[in-house]
Order: C-alpha cells, then structure tokens, then sequence
C-alpha cells in the first residue's frame, strides 16, 4: 500500500502538493506531444503578427520539433516538482534556448494552452474510435453474410416470438452502430474549433491573428467568442461522454446477449476456450467472462454523462479547477472503451454459432404462430379472425406450425439488406474529414512546413 | 388524495391493470396524431402491395384523415378500457368501416406501430426546440451587440481575474449553443429514419414495401434491419436524452450566472419585479426564482441520460415492457425543455445590465495586471520578467492599472465576433432539412395527396 | 394537449407565475394535513412563551383541528391564485378569525414550515414503506418453507453451477430485503429531528422554544443548529432517496429473476393468467409484463440519489428555489415505490413454481460436479486433486452425477435457516420507533391533547 | 504511453488476458491481509468440524500468520501469472507446505472467499471514515465556539437575507455531518455479517459451522441464505456508495462555500498563501485550488451510486464477472474520501475568518429588517401588518435598522447550542461497536489465538 494523503506520518505541505496535483503528471503526459503542436502553432503566429522575432521563433520551432516525436514515443516525462505538462515544456525549452524560451507564453494562459491540448487530443482520440467502430460495423456486416440462414428464436419478452437468425443478429448491431457514430460527429464537430488566443478565458491586449493559429492547428474554424472558448471545458468532455456512453449501450447489449445465448438454457453461441474462464469449485464451467467484463465496462461507461454533469452543474461561467478532474475521468474512459472495441473485434469472429433446429424443439413451435396467422390472412381472412383462430389451434394443443418461411422485405430475416447498410456506413464516414487536420499537423511538425 | 394501490381497499384486479397502463392513456395523446399518420402510410403502403383492397383502403384513410385534425387539436380520448392509442384508433376504424377497420393492422404489430409514432413524435418534438434554441442563439448575439460596450470583472475559481464585458458574456452563450444544436443534429438522424415494417421486432412474410411507407412519411432511410429497429427502441430516447442533456447544461449555466450576478455582492444583474418573489418573512427581498427553477429544471433535465441507461442497462436485444416507461421520463422533458427555453427568451431580454465602474472599484483594480503586463512586453520585456515585476508592484500596493483597453483580436472585448457567429448558427441550421417531413406529412393528409 | 408555456398565445405574465409555481399546487396537498400539524404545535408554544395570547391560540388550534381531518382526507384544495399549501392553510385560518389568523406566522417563515412538513410526510411515508417491506421479506420467507424442496438449477455467470432451490431462492430474497431496511433506519433517523423555529435559515429573535415543539410533534430531537436545519432541505431527500435506491434494487433483481425463470428457456416460473398480456400479432404469447414494468419501475427509481444530487450539487448553504423540484422528483417516487412492492405482495403468492428434474435432464447434469468432488474429499482425497479427476470424467463423458444431495450447513438447501432471518427481520423492526410520533401527533389533533 | 490492448502490436492471447484480469493485481493488494484473516478463520473451522486434521491445520495457520504482517505492510505481491490474491496466498501456502496447503479450500469457492475479504476490508475502511468524520465534526464545533461571534450575512437565493454568524456556519457542517454518520451505521450494518461458507453462492455439502467463521472473524452475525449472501455483492458496495455520496455531499457544500466566500465579492474567507496556487498570466491571483479540487472530488463521489446501479442493474441473481469492476470504482473512492477529509481538516482550522460589520456596510443594511418587523411585533403589531410597515420603510428609504441582535432561542446567533450537538455526535459514534471487530481479528493473528 502506498502512503495515503490521510496517514498521520504524511508531511503537512506535502498533503496540499500532492491533493492539487493529483494524477496530472501521468494524465498529461497524454497532452504532451498536442501542447508541443499547439506551441509551434502559437509561436509561428506571434512571429508573423511581429510579438516574437524571427530568429527565437526559429529556435522554439526547432526545439519543439525535437521535442514532439520523444513526446509521442512515451519518451518524455514530467520531472519531479514541475506541476504540469505546459510547465515541462517551456522548462525545456528554456533551458535549451534562454530568454527565447521564456517568449511563447505571450498572449496565452494555461487555461487555453490546456483548451487546445484537448480539443487536439480528443480530435485524435474520436478519430480512432470511429475507425474502430466502422471495421466493427464492417465485421458484424459480414457475420451476418456469413450466418444469414442458421435460424435462432427471437424474444419479445424474454418470451418466444418469432422466427429471427443469426443473419438479423449480427446485423442489427453492424447497423446499430451507425447511429452511434452519428454522436461521435457531433462530438467531433464540437471539438474541431479553436480555443487558442482566449487567455484566461477573456482574450488579450495582443493582436493575436486566431484565424492564423486555426489555420494551422487544422481546426475548422475558430471558438469565436473567448468566454465561449473557456466555457467549452466541460462542455466538450460532456459531450465526448455523451458519444462514448451511446457507443457503450449498443455494445453492451450485444455482450449481454453474448452472455444470456451462451448460457445452458440457450445454447445459441458457444465461445471458444480461450474466451472462458474457469471455476475454483466447478471443474465443468466454461465461463463467458470476456463478454461479462465487456458488458459491465459498457455500463460503467454509460455513467459518465453523469460525471461529467455532476462535476459541472451549478458552476458558474469561468475556470474551475474542479475541470482538472475531467481528465481522470474521461481519458481512461476513452482507453477502455478502445480495449473494449478490440475485444469485441477479436472475439466476435471467433465465437461459434449454433443453428437451432426451432420447428421439431417443442420449446420452440410457437414461433411459428404469426406465420400461420399470416397464411390464413393471404387467403382471405381477416387479420383479428386469423389471430383468433390460430389462438384457438394452440389452447386446443392442434396447432401445426408451417414447416416455410418467406420473409422476402427489406431487412427480413430473406432479404438482410446488409448493402444498405454498408452505403449507409460509407455516408456517415464520409461526413468526417479526418484528412484536413492530419495534414495540418504533419505540416506543422515539419521543417518549415507551418508555412504551406 | 387520490387512492393508491397499495391501499387496503383497492381492488385487486385493478391494481394490475393499472399497473400495467400506467401513465399511458395519457401520454399516448401526444402519440395520437403520429398513430393516424403511421397508419395512413401504412394502409396506403398495403393496398400497393395488393393486401388490402382499394375500396377498404380508401375508406380506412378517409376515416383517419378525419380523426387526424381530431388528435392533433387535443379532441381525442382513449376511452376507459382500452389499453392504448393503438387500440383506440383501431377501434375507431371498426366502429366506422366493420372488417375493413381491422385489415390495417396487417404486416404490423403494436411494435412497430410504436416505434413509427415515437419517431414521428420526436421528430416533431426535436424541430421545435431547434427553432427555439436558434432564437435564443440569436436573441444572446443582439444582446451581445446591445450591451457590447459595458465592463464587468471576468473570474477564474471565482476569483476576479481579467476585464470583460456583457457582450462576452451574452455572446459566449449566443454561441455555446450553436454546439449543442450539432447533438440535437445527430438526434434527429438518429430519429430520420423508418422502423416501419419490423413488426415485433423480426418483420413479416408479407411482401411489404418499406421503402414506400419511408418515403410517404418523409423519413430519409429505412432503419434496415427488423431487429435493429426494434433496438432502437430505448437507444432512441437516449440519444435524444443526450441532446436534450447537452442543452440542458448551456442554459443551466446562464441560470447559474444570472442568480450569482443578481445577488447583492455581485450586483451586475437586475431582474424586473414581475421576475422576483418576496420571502414571507423578509420585506426586503426580490429573489430570482424564475432563474433558480431554471437552473434546477436545467439540472433535473441532465439527469435523463442516466435514467434512459439505466432503464435500458443489461436488457438483451427484443422487445420489454419496461420500455414503456421511458415515455414518462422524456415526454415531460420535452415540455420542460421548452418551457425553460421560453422563459430564457421572455426574461433576458427584460434584465437590467449594470456596468461596472472597474477601474474605480478597490475590489476590481487588479482585473487589470495582465494589461500592465502586456504593456511591458509591447516595450520589450519579456513575458515572464514582466509579470515578476507587475506581480512586485502589487505585493508593495504601488500597482496603478492602465486606463485604456486594446483588445483587437477576433472574439475579443473589441471585436466580439458576432457576425462570425451568426455565420456559424446559419451553417449548423442548414444542415436540418425540416422540409421534407413538413411537405410529406402534409400530403399524407391531403385526400389522395399520399400519391404525390 | 394543454396549452404549454412556449405555445405563441400563452399569456407572457401567466407564464412566469406557472413556471415558479410548477407542479406545486398539486403536489402540495400531500403536505397539508402535515402543514395543519406544525401549525398546531408552533402556536401552541407560541402561546406558551407569552407570543400569542390564549384565546387567539385557542381559536386558531380549533379550527386548524377541523381542517385536519379534511386534508387526510383529501377534501383539502389550494385555491387558484394561492401560491402553496402554506399560504392556503394562512388563508383559511384569516377568513376564519381575522387578525388572529395572522398572528401564527410569528417566530416562522415558510421555509422552516416547508421543512417541519417535509420531515413529518417523509417520517409518514417510511413507516408505511417499512412495514410493507417487513410484510414482504415475510411472506418470501413464508414462500421459501413452502417451496423449500424444490430444486433449480444454480447459476454462476448465467451458467449452470451447482443445484439450488426455490427455498434458497425466495428465502434469499427475504433475507435480502432486511439490509434495506437498515437504510430506511438511518432515513428515519436523519427525518425524525424538528427543523421548527429555524425560521429563513437563521432563526428569530422571538423566545421559541424548539424542545416543545420538538416534543409537541414526536420527533426524537431538534435539528439543533438554523443553518443545519435549511441544509437539511435536499439532503434529507437524498437520504430518503437512498434508501428507495436500496429497496429498488433488491425488488428490481428479483423481478428480473421472474422474468427470465418465466421464460420458455428455463421455465421455473409460470405466471397466471391474470399476470400477463398477450399480442396484438402473436397468438401464443403471455407476457410477464407485470414484472416487466416492476423491474423497469425499480431502475427509474434506482436514479433517483443522481437527481437529487444534481440538483442539489454546488449550491452554497441557504435556500434555494430550485429545492422546489425536489418534490416533483420523490414524492412520486414514493408513491411507485409502494406501488411496486403491493404488485409484488399480490403476485409472487400466485405464481406457480415449477420445480425441475435436474438429475435427469442433461443441461443439469453438470450441476452435480462439486458434489462429486466433495464426495472424494470426504473419502481422503485433497481438493485439487479431486477437482481434477472430476473434471477428466466431464472431459472423456464418463461423469455420473451423484444421486444424493446432503446440505446441512445454516443457510444451505437442507437447512435454510428461516428462523434465524425472522430473528434478524425482527430485531431491524425493533430499532424504528413508529409509536412515540404516532402517539404525540394523535395527541396534537385531539382537543386539548397538546398538553399531555 | 503504455502499450494498449487496441494497439496493432498487442499479443491477440495477450489482450485477454490483460482484458480479464484489468486492475484486480493492484486493487486486490488491498484485499491480501484480510484474505488471509478469511483464511485462518475457516482453516480453523474446518479443523473443529474435523474436514482438515490437526497438524495440517496448525501448519497452515503458522504460515497465514506469518504472511499476515507482510500484507498489511504491503510486502506483498502478486506474482506475474498469478490471477488474483486468492491464488496467491493458496499458492504461496502450498509452496510452504505442500498438499496441506491445498487443503485449505475444501468448502470454500473464490467467490465467498472475496465476499468475506471485501467485507472485512470494507468494515476497517468504514472504521478509518467515521473516525475522520467524527474528528472533523468536532473540529467544525469548536471553529464554530472559536468564532462565535462573527457575523456575516446569511443568504436565501443567494440573496442577503438576515443575519448569520461564523458560529452558526462552521456549527452547521458540524452538525450535517453527523447525519451523515447514520449512513455509514447501516453500511457498517450491512457490512458486518459473514458470508462465508455460502461457496459459490449455493453453499457446500460439507458440514461447515459458519457461526464458528462469524465469531472468529468478529462479524456481528451470519448472512445466513447462501444465496443472499452472494447476492450481497454489488449490494454491499452500492451501499457503501450511499454512504459516500452522503457525506460528500456535506463536505462539498462546505467548499462550495469556502470558494464563493473567498470571492472579492464576498471576501468573508481568507485561505494562507500555501493552501492557494497563482496564475501563469495574473500576477496578482490566489486562488481556491484546493476547495475546487475538494467540492469537484466530493461531485465526482456523489456518482458512485449511479455507477454500482449501472453496473449491477438488470442482472439476475447469482455471480457475474461484471462484479469484478465495482472494486475498481469503489476502492479509489473511499482513498478519495478519505484524502478529502484529511485535507478538510488540515485547511478549515488554517483558514482565516473575516468578520464583517453588517450595519454599517450598505449592501447588507436590509438583513436587519426581520429584526425590524420582529420588535414591532413584540411591541404588539400584528406579524403581517409589521411586515407592510418594514417593507414601506425600505421601499421610501427610510429604513433604519436597529441595533441589537437578541437571538436566544436553541441553535440560533446567540445560543449556538455546540453542547447538544457534541451530545448527538456522541449518541450516534456509540452505536457503533468497532472494538468486538478488532479484537476478533487481533485474536485471529496471534499465535493460538482464536482458540479466545
């Protein structure tokens, strides 16, 4: 057990150090390499509106350019007594260039310095998320193809339904998933504006050029007003919360189906080994407990909206440090989510699949109820004269279920409509323009390529 | 007191009935009109395919487009003993047109009928509290350009930090609301999109033509799957519970400020009388509880998303009753929602703006030492050295704040952005296209107008 | 539809006074009677320390002693253009006795009156909460002796584990239910304190006498501080809210078990008739909706402490108008909650158990491992060992279940231990103390009672 | 940045495992010395009930016990491989011993083995928690007796109101509190019943005393239902989470009102220059951090019970993996807790206390006007006619307030009443019974011990 702020040998100065502090050191580390592009941003404008001079401008970029690939490799650490990542930075480049160093904080505070680390961070964090999702939407897409005619019930209830497949299964959740990606758009378009140059969150007495530093940042357009800009912190982790939560359901509940179809009583799935664990006790299990830890991660994600809102409610315009909170919440949320994605993506095709043969398994005739009401319809009778009659056959014990399906509609357990769905994913990939803000900060970090 | 059914002297067959329905026979008023809309494409749909007959299919649509102004003008009623608006409407085909009445619920279930008119609702629903929030966006920008010109301090942790001005603080509204229209955006093609066809949730042997009945009702796409569009049952309310949420905390916020810049040691706020109430005890007292009841309502309505997730957590995919009370959680918050938007727009407009005399104030002389800073460096001294001599005049009570302010930059004090901002909210509106459902439901009202 | 505060001719003054007044004119008549009882208490010892004179304090406890029967009773309404219950209940007593009537607002603001009737309704409602808790967890423990030797299949992971039973699993549940009972207890105990003479939040300058009106009403003991006494407003409704969380998720769970032990796949349970909704499109079907809504009841109500904290959070000691919503949120919370637990009172009695043969049917044989494991450590092998013989019998298809099952330990199958759960359930019931405020309120409604 | 399981160049068989075992080598850590307590008190058992002979028994024990210091010390790991503490200790038992050491889990499953450690663990967690709060009510009393006398305003809707003190406000959270303790007893409560011997979750054909393993372990009482007591998961902890989120709810109002009082516009708190942190632009601020960072911990806390409801909602009775994930939200709360309260203690006694002189500054003039309408009423004006006159005054501007303040009734101004709540304080701590606990477990670890 590590020493805790509360045991009484804990030295007093040390109590309020490390409280204030608290996990920033490792959370910022993820910031590093975004604080780095957003000083070459700021700096390179500062030259060009004339607050630097060229020649220290040259050498900040140049040292930050030095410094981005260590901070991208996980090669750069917040030293000991240094409290944040913006302080590690200009630490070294003080050391390295002096006075020149000391320049770039002109016209900036670390109130927006932090506002643009995120907004780069979460830029590239939804980014990958969403490429996760698509290849899942794509997988589910195909075992669907793969699996169309292997038959299951389906329930409304928990109780017997219909006849439903593999074929709709797999496929409800490749297109379940397009929806959640309609949230990480919005997401995204939040996110994708410029905070920099609103200081402490009232803007500057410099004649900042914004449009200049968003041009560069590959935003796609700036935060205009600057009490907006700070009032984004919060405000956009809500709403990165918000997307990760609805991507958390639909996966969540495609586990907990996972979990309730390879049950004994079920029998529908059936996962291989190494996706089961065993029992201290019961030398039969074979539990789906990859799907289990699946499913509760998802729940645990689906409560972040409330975190997030909670932390915020009632807090006035203006920046709180209650906001550093934000990051311990949602940065590991996004990691767990990504692990979760890459677990559902390995495991998913891996996991077999067992047709039921549902007309002779007694527990199943009834499925075929609608279908045989259905029959009576197209020859004529009417549809609540049918429902009765074949209501009648069942209490009677006489009901013989229909031994052929034709489900012939789009989306139908006969005509999955997978195409559609994958042109519906192409249009809602094609709304994100990852290309113009991956260029920007490859120019950036670059010798001289913040100018083209 | 109305009697409960936890009371001795409750009948015990009526405790379950009305257990089960529940708030519905109320709540499924609100569905009425989009029931009768559902079912005119529906049955228009069925005769197309040929499994209603032209005569029987024009005198069920005659007959719901009489009922149709009926629903949506409040003259309807869900009789006693019938469960829900489904049925009601239903029985009031058959007790106008015989058999003919019961052919429409052909090729479709209570489900989906459910899904059609909750999607249908919140399509509705989402465009009028668009519209509300765009005037509201618009109402902060004017206020913004009106008031751009009076100072007040601007804080960080509460503490008075830099210059600012009421037309920062109007328009850095005007404009976080513009993001949260990109959630109520993802909400509606979310909801764009038919379930119509998916039965109770694994579609149909009838050879139904789901794209006609999308097209009739003025949906951009089908939902494809059957089983996905019965999922989305649950993922819709959450997703529109997200939006509703995001917008929540934006004008919370503004509420939040309001009573905080109305209190006594504040002062920057004045509410006209018909905007205060006394207390019973105090004569003196003009409290804020318009504001104060908009930020708790603001606040309650935060907490849907949790009460969607949790609602939903952990249920496998298919039809569950629990579903049904979603209705009573987010029908309410539309109407609070809006509630709350309407009063934001009757009372800012009315709220005296008191400008502060900074300068002069001994609590606010300090707003102004970023500005002795800068001044230094515009002179040549770096950043860092600057703010170590501002930060010792202060110490030594020898600080003398400058006396004019030059902010220039886009979204600052002088130059506030709005125009920019206005350009904003325009592209962001566009992007709804309230149109096409207008001009579709309004032909499927028209005699013979579902041909168009 | 009723008209709605955003709809265009909604009169603009009207809207403010139905947007303050919300939900309040209804759900105030729930606090009445309670209102009438302080009333009597405070001018009780208004007149005892000389600041009322003693007929006018006669004659205001007479006729507020008349209109207590009525407001049980619901025969109590709050006139239009009064704003609460509190000013109702003044008005009443005014047109009754002229300036006489006036006089009991000494010493009070409505805010310590809101608070004395929030603490009476809450310490009523737990009462009647835990004693249909206490008839609950009985009549489980009654179901497990009844039902106490038919076996189910244990699961662990949703897979089948080790053989249980119906009197494990009622019993469990009976068990279960008196841990929240502990959370009632402190709910209780935080209520039962007088808030009366608080007055706005910072007492008066009038003699009270808190101790006799703590003493007049039957609470334990005053909240002693003012300020202490207004903080109370929320966290006593979180607190409550607590406990209904607790409960909820107790009868939540089971209501889950209902719906899936009554699912043709496991077929444990089947509901009767009268418990169950049919299809409007499937025959067969017969729906355990009754538990459905009680598990989605119960998952609403589980959001309840998230409410109550957004709510509530960030706002600085003192009263708020926002702690209006809190009533909108609990009282009717308290209504399901009671609502639920008569449900399950009328249902789980009239459910047939349908005890399995797991020895027989081959999806259970497993069930029987870790007895035979057991048996071979009872025969000298060590356990591992004996686990991984048995485990290679399931491997090669060559496990026999053992045919007798010998449980003998407290709690087990063979030995459930009821008795000892009546212990516990009556010692928990023995720390509530429901007579001592039921006696002093019965006392405070009887002419001259006051003063025994 | 450490590698992640989505990363391309993650090991496929890697992934799962790391997926499945997530943090539970770190948080199970916590878990060790109480796992070996639950091991010698069964080992113990088994050997009375004569399931594991003598030698054995004394062997194991010897071994456990030495362990046992090395786990609270925290020199104690687990072993790459390892899967949790539970095979740790078996392994490092059967290291040591051989085939005796294997013997020890006869009748035990890993699942009641971790409900007996995560009730023990939570028992010594709760203990530390009462402590501190109780320390820190006492604390908030005697600030309370310290300044007495210091009055401040006291605010209704964030409004000046009447008058307050710092007596009154530090009595008030010191008074809070202890209702916050009621919680933690029926936690504590829930806690304190031993659930060993339920196996996993279904009991065990060997004839286990379990009211021998409650008395070793000095639980107050056996669950008793096997299945309850494995329902206890999930449970326990959303009750604890109660618990925590009361409290934090308390303590984050009071930072709430550290941080506004600290406010220029208030300026009624003054923090010391080491419990404020400065600006990297604002020479001239100190701001709050450390009370942001307390009232945004206590926000986050005041989630935990949304989260255990999440996680646990809609899953039927028996294990699930998914529970694994409630230590890692449970564990870094109650070091949260316990840190915040470590803090609270440190600063509030540091903080210096600014009076204010109410009558003479203008904006507070009004807070007399109560005492205005109080003295006309005991000069024999009616309450509501006084109330017109005191409010004309101040509507023509003629109000003077008076100048005395004669507050004497219990818990107001002038009668603080600190003895009854020390009174309380003491009444609610007795109910707690923490040394049968502890000297059960001190028993337990000597040599022979248990045999007491």
């Amino acid at each position: 057990m590590a020493t805790k702020l509360w045991q009484k040998d804990y030295p007093l100065d040390q109590r309020i150090a490390d409280f204030t502090v608290g996990r920033d050191r490792e959370l910022d580390l993820e910031l590093a390499p975004f604080d780095i592009l957003g000083s070459i941003a700021h700096v390179t404008m500062l030259e060009e509106v004339r607050l630097i001079d060229g020649p220290a401008a040259r050498r900040c970029k140049e040292k930050l350019r030095e410094l981005y690939p260590l901070a991208r490799n996980g090669q750069f650490a917040i030293e000991d007594g240094v409290e944040d990542v913006h302080s590690q930075v200009e630490l070294m480049l003080t050391r390295a260039l002096g006075d020149d160093g000391k320049k770039i904080h002109s016209g900036r505070s670390r109130n927006d310095q932090v506002l643009v680390d995120l907004r780069l961070y979460f830029r590239h964090r939804i980014q990958g998320i969403v490429e996760q999702t698509e290849e899942l939407s794509r997988t589910l897409t195909e075992l669907s193809e793969e699996h169309h005619d292997k038959l299951i019930p389906g329930y409304t209830h928990l109780q017997i339904a219909m006849v439903s497949s593999f074929g709709l299964w797999f496929g409800a959740y490749g297109e379940a998933l397009i929806d959640d990606l309609r949230l990480w758009k919005a997401a995204y378009d939040s996110v994708d504006q410029n905070p920099l140059g609103s200081a402490a969150g009232y803007g500057s007495s410099f004649p900042l050029d914004r449009d200049r530093t968003t041009e560069l940042l590959g935003f796609r357009e700036p935060v205009v007003n600057v009490v907006a800009a700070q009032m984004g912190r919060g405000k956009t982790e809500l709403t990165v919360a918000f997307a990760i939560a609805g991507l958390a359901q639909t996966v969540g509940k495609m586990a907990m189906d996972v979990c309730l179809y390879s049950s004994q009583n079920f029998g529908f799935l059936q996962l291989p080994d190494d996706l089961t664990t065993g029992s201290s006790i019961m030398p039969h299990k074979k539990n789906p407990d990859v799907f289990e830890l699946l499913r509760g991660r998802c729940n645990l994600l689906q409560t972040l909206p409330a975190q997030m809102a909670q932390l915020t409610g009632n807090l006035p315009s203006g920046y709180h440090r209650d906001f550093q909170l934000l990051k311990e919440a949602i940065f590991p949320a996004l990691d767990q989510l990504e692990d979760g994605l890459a677990i559902a993506l390995y495991a998913l095709p891996r996991t077999r699949v067992r047709a039921q043969s549902l007309p002779t398994d007694p527990r199943y005739t009834y499925l075929y109820s609608v279908e045989a009401v259905n029959k009576l319809v197209l020859e004529g009778v009417t549809f609540r004269d049918a429902y009765v009659q074949v209501g009648k056959d069942i209490e009677n014990g006489t009901f013989v279920p229909p031994t052929e399906l034709k489900h012939t509609h789009l989306g139908s357990l006969g005509n999955l409509g997978n195409d559609r769905i994958a042109q519906k994913r192409k249009a809602v990939m094609e709304g994100f323009n990852f290309d113009r803000s991956e260029q920007a900060l490859h120019a950036l970090t670059r010798k001289g390529g913040e100018r083209l």
